[in-house]
């Protein structure tokens, strides 16, 4: 056995609460080297009266060199004392905290320890994300519903996106169109950010505390959110916190007093007076944007700000949780405080960062719930659209993943095919809508809430921004209707079974060089089958599979079962979701 | 290269801020399977402006599987985009976030991110720490300074240490003796606990704000702790927070009234009326210590009690931080408030847990400043004691040690060689003061703050508690005055040079089955080797070293050199610390 392959540290990913009563153990070897891995365990002040206990771990994930291995145990006195040991075929080697030994350990002395289940400590995001389906919103190109609140200047409604022009968007146009989403069948709304601001995007605060004149006003989200609520749908709002815009009170009187504005040090000032020298700022910014300063979360007048914004929309208009814009350049310590005020005033609000990259210091409990998961987007990209990646190397990359967080970090992720931030998925797919079908195929099948941005599901298209923020289209004659029914059917499959949602995962066929793929999710005694072609041949392969009636609930193809094996072939760049019992 | 044993993962010890300007990142490969790791970093927003720029890492540390490289960066405008480039004589590999490329990735976009370097995040233990020797204190045993306060039934001093006994020990001791520390030299107290409790080594806290009636008055600790800082001596007191005692108020109003007590909340109760079932209380307790129940520091009126607690001590009485008991079984919520708490009264106080395991999810500075570096004494006795681990093993598990934490936790460790919780050194030495003076030498020139255990340094002996926690001895005839000259030298030279504080430590001879070790410490422009013979027979060794006058500084043998080689000779079980420049 590769001893430098076997990983295990105590906490984070590795070992943590997933519930009051239940302890998540993992540990990693290298890929197919290891046959067996138990977990053994006691309680630490009560080995040597009670003994160990054994458990066989089980292989959960798998990537490209390593194979990871989880054991749930349920302490009775909520404290755990443990080691490993691996067997293959001709070796056994145990782990504790000291490294490898040839026999088991004398004494558990050494073992790992997972102290005590605090309930504190345990990592709970809102049980309601993983039954849901959101739906993204950039406010200014959904719906212009009430004209009266239009800004100067715009454009009519369809016209070229550009950077810095209007459409009229606003609250009423989303509250017109809310049949149309219901329609979809979605159950969360993403907003982008809907506060005062200059820009279209509005990400340059100038007010927290207002929803901006062209969208509508406080007392307008109030009602959406109210009308969402009514239909089952939340509410989820963009926290710009790590900058505000140039028109932000604070901001302007230190733009005109300098050093001497009693908001001197709500900024990071390098130098007085603010200016910008070679493109560069004096104070740190977003980027080099000056329009964007950064905001200093540790000064505590900028907390209590920023804390009651948190709290006001939350507990005064309703909105069921918070996306963070540029979520990991904000200090560590300000989040746990906006965690503790946000699940004060709601314990069901959603905390989603925003973070292209490995978010594990933000995701053990203390800090967000989630993170939008670009990771998992890149990889199903890759893999069905750009067709740079296999159907192994994404199997690769989703094992990965899946043992890269605490579970239920996986479970209320934010899995995305496009935003505001990127090219849309059908330019992405160069118009082949089957390209968009066989992406959303594997986001509506994995663990953690999709989101559609506003406008994918009846064929919207567009480059990187400005082109994605293309305004909505409403002329039924002009929207892929079909598509639209695709995605409802997803929508309506995924929200109809439990297994697809946050059932084990296994993956059952990913073979290097090969475009297919195909896995399992199984829960509550369902269990499908999800398998994908994106190469452009027709493509037949066959799964072990037990004895079933294989039904194909979803996309296109033909399975049979021949022996204790099912077969089936797919179109090009089809799938099907076959249900297997 | 073996691509599974190269590890990296962004924050916790793998990349951090070692202070406001500095980030320290690391990366890990196979023992001795890599010639140069490159660090390839640029700023994220100004890459494809200003480029990046590539950092030749150290090997900081070598273990028995891996070696650990280090590189430290100071990023312009605080954020950091960074990848490695391994080298090895025939191969050449790229790490970025998605894992390994055999050719430069083309874009930066994957590379790993520390995205912003918030000062609020920087983990700043106090900088004393470092320049700190500590002295052990079990006050019941140290002095009788005032015997109008001993208990009823005290026994003579000098008897027998019991469970139960005790001997009189008080604050007026402590005073009194304040001579014998500052000749020792050194410069902080560590003591157990001193708040009013039943037992004699007072873990069962009755009140939480007053010294214990047999140790003296809140006043007197002043005046002590006065005393002590007039002589450049700080105080740690101990809180025992995880448990109260039987007697403690709230607990005892539970047991009468039960599930109606106002406090009821106050502890874990599994089951009233509070009851103890075959050995095991209804409620959860230290271990299964029924005069020891768990306090609920998640309840809002417990946590405000225990942090005023915290704040009191700091505050009122000038202490100058705590050593926290049982700490890993507390939750990390709890120590979060507790930190802002401490660190608001006093931002130099130092929190140390207590934790005999690995302990990284409590020192990424937001909970404590450092822990008992139990791992470090097991390494030590091992080699120096015990004969049961050699030099290379030793190195090894240093070498783990060192890459576990961030820098500045090693740099504020607690080590100790032996505490009111462990066998005695001289007796775990076997009376053999050799393997006392040869492994005190380690514990002098390594990181972290060493810790005298009380009456070690004038060979006290005693075996697992109670005989741990004898009686001071005090008439100087029965005192070994030589072990005491030792170890005063011990601390003159290690507070004489901070090369042997916090220098950078190479280990530059240790090999499999032989009792000798060296290694060197350099910072300022000096440099010592510390050579070590834990084996029974006189040992000669040489090593790499530039020419220089070699000056056994402590300890004995003999060194010379010849050539480039550094040539020395060291009786048994003896060691000599040579300044080499």
């Amino acid at each position: 056995m590769l001893k430098e392959a076997i990983y295990h540290r105590p906490k984070n990913n590795w070992s943590y609460a997933y519930d009051r009563q239940t302890v998540h153990i993992r540990v990693r070897t290298k890929r197919n080297d290891v046959n067996r891995v138990t977990l053994i365990h006691g309680d630490k002040y009560d080995w040597h009266r009670a003994g160990s206990e054994q458990v066989e771990m089980t292989r959960f994930a798998q990537d490209a060199l390593f194979d990871y291995w989880q054991a749930e145990v349920k302490p009775k006195y909520r404290r755990l004392k443990y080691g490993f040991r691996f067997h293959s075929g001709t070796e056994t080697l145990w782990l504790n905290e000291q490294g490898f030994h040839d026999r088991e350990p004398d004494s558990p002395n050494l073992y790992f320890e997972f102290p005590f289940l605090n309930p504190a400590d345990v990592f709970k995001p809102p049980a309601w994300v993983k039954d849901a389906v959101f739906y993204q919103i950039f406010p200014e190109r959904f719906a212009n519903g009430d004209p009266s609140n239009d800004p100067e200047g715009v454009v009519p409604w369809g016209g070229v996106p550009q950077y810095n022009n209007f459409f009229g968007g606003d609250l009423q146009g989303v509250i017109d169109h809310l049949d149309h989403l219901q329609e979809l069948g979605i159950n969360a709304i993403y907003f982008n950010p809907l506060f005062q601001a200059t820009t279209n995007h509005k990400y340059d605060t100038e007010d927290y505390l207002k929803v901006d004149a062209h969208f509508g006003t406080n007392e307008k989200l109030k009602e959406l959110v109210d009308a969402c609520h009514a239909r089952g749908i939340r509410v989820l709002l963009d926290a710009v916190f790590n900058h505000s815009g140039r028109t932000f009170a604070p901001f302007v009187d230190v733009l005109e007093k300098g050093e001497a504005s009693r908001y001197a040090d709500w900024f990071h000032v390098r130098k007085f007076p603010l200016a910008v020298v070679d493109g560069v700022p004096t104070y740190d910014a977003f980027a080099f944007e000056p329009h964007m300063p950064k905001l200093n979360t540790e000064n505590e007048e900028v907390q209590r700000y920023l804390l009651e914004v948190a709290r006001y929309w939350i507990e005064d208009i309703g909105v069921d949780g918070w996306r963070l814009d540029v979520a990991n350049e904000v200090d560590h310590q300000f989040w746990r405080k906006f965690r503790d005020v946000v699940k004060a005033a709601n314990p069901d609000a959603y905390i989603l960062g925003e973070i292209w990259h490995d978010s594990l210091p933000w995701l053990s409990g203390d800090q967000f719930d989630a993170v939008m998961n670009y990771p998992l987007t890149e990889a199903i990209l890759d893999y069905t659209v750009r067709g740079t990646r296999d159907g192994r190397h994404f199997a690769d990359l989703a094992g990965t993943l899946l043992a890269a967080y605490p579970q239920q970090a996986i479970e209320a992720a934010f899995n995305l095919l496009g935003s505001h931030d990127t090219p849309r998925l059908l330019t992405l797919s160069k118009g082949d809508k089957r390209r968009v079908r066989l992406a959303s195929a594997i986001q509506f099948t994995m663990a953690g809430a999709p989101c559609i941005y506003y406008g994918d599901e009846i064929g919207l298209d567009g480059g990187q921004d400005p082109g994605c923020r293309k305004c909505m289209e409403w002329d039924e004659e002009r929207q892929d209707r079909e598509l639209f029914k695709f995605f409802a059917e997803l929508v309506r499959l995924r929200r109809g079974h439990r297994a697809l949602r946050d059932g084990s995962l296994e993956i059952v066929h990913a073979e290097p060089g090969r475009a297919t793929l195909a896995y399992t999710r199984e829960a509550d005694g369902e269990r499908f089958l999800v398998a994908l072609n994106a190469g452009k041949r027709k493509a037949s392969l066959s799964v072990n599979a037990p004895l079933s009636d294989p039904q194909i609930v979803f996309g296109e193809g033909e399975a049979k079962v021949l022996g204790r094996k099912l077969h089936f072939s797919l179109p090009p760049l089809g799938f099907a979701i076959i249900r297997l019992s």
